[in-house]
């Protein structure tokens, strides 16, 4: 697989420049921030790269093992003050987390009537949202001041509707508040105003979002999300601790991974860049030379069709069993509709010759099974049968269809790890196979998979 | 794979027995009874077995090559008859044929006046079910003399309702014709008469049918049906010309054999002995010594799990890609109510991750297609896609989920055959397999599925 740097071309084939000069949003987890020695491998990261003009801090992670992430003690606080309880212990440890900072960095701003009115605030009743977003506030004010950038205030730029979504007017804010292509700026991620100016913060995660939407603002060239991992691993690593790393993926697959269980990027923070056609960047901050995972519209994919695996438990199929169920022109939509009607998606429809499989997720079907059962019953099918506990994997790639010898190593990696298949699935897209198999053979399930991949 | 000859055991383990004598019904075909040489066959094969008590006769079918059989040359006659033309051309044919056979036979019958008699009733009007069903009236005369056996007038016992369909009333009129147990009975096939008294035919290939409603009447241990094959193959011989002959085989799956596009019994001809779990035994009247296939209600498929593939052309896929489609609860539904309201079943549903895809049959789909295309886009997918001339490949068997190595071979076989797999659909029964290949890769699909079965 070729892999081209993004920060080494400027021209690229795949990232599209304004003119000669690329402009890049880079957004840092909160591993990346945790404390003064993080914050220079990103200081030293931005610097290197003049085209990093947008840059989306989270809150501090944790900056030791037994540490708690800023947000974390925030949301205690907030805990405290619901029970009218004293919060001077936490508040005492965010604020000492963000002046041991300040001063392991040598920086000559000080934060400390910011945080006697953040405290103020708080006393005085400020809600939730408020409180929890104040981690990537005020971190996004010490980043600013170590780059030399100019903070932004997100509520000024990032609308978040009634749902706890982003805006579109958004877009336009972002692009006027930073149009000075000459500048660096700082929107600190997680949170915005909304319409009554008040502060929302997004789900949690919100950052990656706030760095798409500016992705998206500034038709960026680039997205890079800087994190402590080298990009997405090709399955659970703790599954196979050895998986490699995805080089590049495009949204759709990403998407596909993430549906089938897999813990990646939220749709939110892809729908914005993935509208513009903006590659994002998975980088690691403390490795800074690896190249990461990059997620493109479109790939070459000729020698690497698939990109991932990914596999969720907890799914139980229904099987309807009646004869001549082909002369019934109606059995398919009395059952879809059946379970509609119990609130129940039909994640996966199969057919036999005179059987038809309904596959759903276990998540909230207990109370309804036995009314399902009764409807399907109703339907004067021949045998309704109930199997439980089968955990669905996706192959996840691109032309599958036309690699001849995927099915074959495919089966005779599962069939070397014993593996029973209770389902195959593949066809609408080929894009993704999805097989059923035993909850007890799910780690097998994705360790045949992976090892039947030739080249990863 | 043990195979039990019937004739040889008294008491079988899968023949059910009346103390210790078994009765048997034995349909012979058209081929069976062509010539005076083939009715001698037929005779010997009779002669053997005490237990053969019912008989069923098809109309001779071609004495040689060139031949027409008797059936098409009274479907001629009545063509004729409705178009006020002569048909003694084909009328005198008929009546050598049978004279001839009479004579080569030795038969001390005389039939001129009940041909006369015949002849003269087309002359004044009887309709074409009278016309047509003459071959097996009289083939069963003949037949009867020649066995020393009670000719029963099919009339008299099979009662055909106005759908063309066996009412339930002739069981109890064929065992109570036939209940004398030290006699033997011919019942000629393939007619009966409706409530009115009228001569009524059932579908082409009705004698199985005739047959198999006997067998019922009587609760018979084995209904034999004796062909010019020596049973099914395993799959199509134009095909695979050295294709092993299946030795047993479920009801269940010739049925799902014969729906996947295998010529076979048909449904009619199965259900009456199925209901009473009779076997069927096809058999080869020119080598009786063959077993032949075995149909059974269960069978031992420890040692063969595959029994039969087949594959019909003429399906077109209809995916339907929607971004976050699982979100949307009713889509399915939609889909298969939109094929529904234009009166198309949906014969296999796949999904992806973020696709839907309906298989449909060709054939009357052609006017319709624009506007289920126009009903699919107006669901607000992302995009519908179609793909014509697919062809479904079923694997028909038992215990599938439990092969471990089936998917291996299966697929590696395809592979080496240069089949590229359109869709799989597996789980919803561990009976079949159903892959999706181009029409142009048919052949090569059932080659490769064939040669992917270990023991044949």
């Amino acid at each position: 697989m070729t892999f081209i740097l993004p920060q080494k071309i400027v021209c690229g084939s795949f990232l599209r420049t304004k003119g000669n000069i690329m402009l890049k949003i880079a957004k840092f987890g909160g591993t990346s921030l945790a404390t003064a020695e993080q914050m220079k491998k990103v200081r030293d990261i931005i610097n290197a790269d003049m085209s990093r003009r947008i840059i989306v801090p989270s809150a501090p992670g944790k900056a030791h093992k037994d540490d708690v992430k800023i947000t974390d003690l925030l949301l205690m606080i907030h805990e405290k003050v619901k029970m009218n309880q004293s919060f001077d212990n936490e508040w005492d440890r965010i604020v000492s987390r963000f002046q041991t900072m300040i001063k392991d960095l040598n920086l000559d701003i000080d934060l400390s009537s910011e945080l006697k009115t953040t405290k103020d605030k708080i006393l005085s009743g400020a809600g939730e949202d408020y409180i929890v977003s104040r981690g990537e506030a005020i971190n996004g004010r010490i980043l600013a001041a170590l780059l030399g950038a100019e903070f932004v205030e997100a509520g000024d730029v990032i609308i978040i509707n009634s749902s706890g979504k982003v805006h579109p007017s958004s877009y336009e804010k972002v692009l006027s508040r930073c149009s000075d292509s000459g500048k660096r700026y700082v929107i600190p991620g997680f949170y915005g105003k909304n319409e009554e100016g008040e502060i929302r913060t997004l789900s949690r995660g919100g950052s990656d979002v706030t760095g798409a939407v500016a992705a998206n603002a500034l038709s960026a060239d680039l997205y890079e999300n800087w994190t402590d991992v080298s990009g997405f691993m090709m399955t659970d690593p703790r599954i196979i601790p050895e998986a490699a790393t995805i080089q590049q993926i495009t949204y759709q697959e990403l998407r596909d991974l993430a549906y089938m269980g897999a813990g990646v990027l939220h749709d939110e923070a892809i729908f914005p860049v993935q509208e513009k056609g903006i590659p994002i960047n998975i980088r690691n901050t403390n490795r800074p030379l690896d190249d990461g995972t990059l997620i493109l519209p479109s790939r070459d994919s000729s020698t690497q069709k698939i990109c991932g695996i990914s596999g969720v438990k907890g799914f139980t199929a229904f099987t309807i069993k009646k004869a001549m169920r082909n002369a019934d022109l109606s059995l398919s939509r009395k059952i879809v509709e059946l379970f509609e009607s119990h609130d129940i998606l039909a994640e996966h429809i199969l057919s036999g010759i005179d059987t038809v499989t309904v596959v759903v997720k276990e998540n909230g079907l207990e109370l309804k099974k036995d009314k399902i059962i009764e409807g399907l019953k109703a339907l004067e099918v021949d045998e309704v049968k109930v199997d439980d506990k089968m955990s669905l994997v996706a192959m996840v790639g691109n032309g599958m269809k036309f690699l001849p010898n995927l099915m074959t190593d495919l089966f005779s990696s599962l069939a070397a790890e014993g593996v029973t298949l209770r389902m195959i699935d593949f066809g609408s897209s080929d894009q993704n196979i999805i097989i059923g198999v035993d909850e007890a053979d799910h780690n097998k399930a994705i360790k045949g998979i992976y090892k039947s991949i030739p080249s990863k």
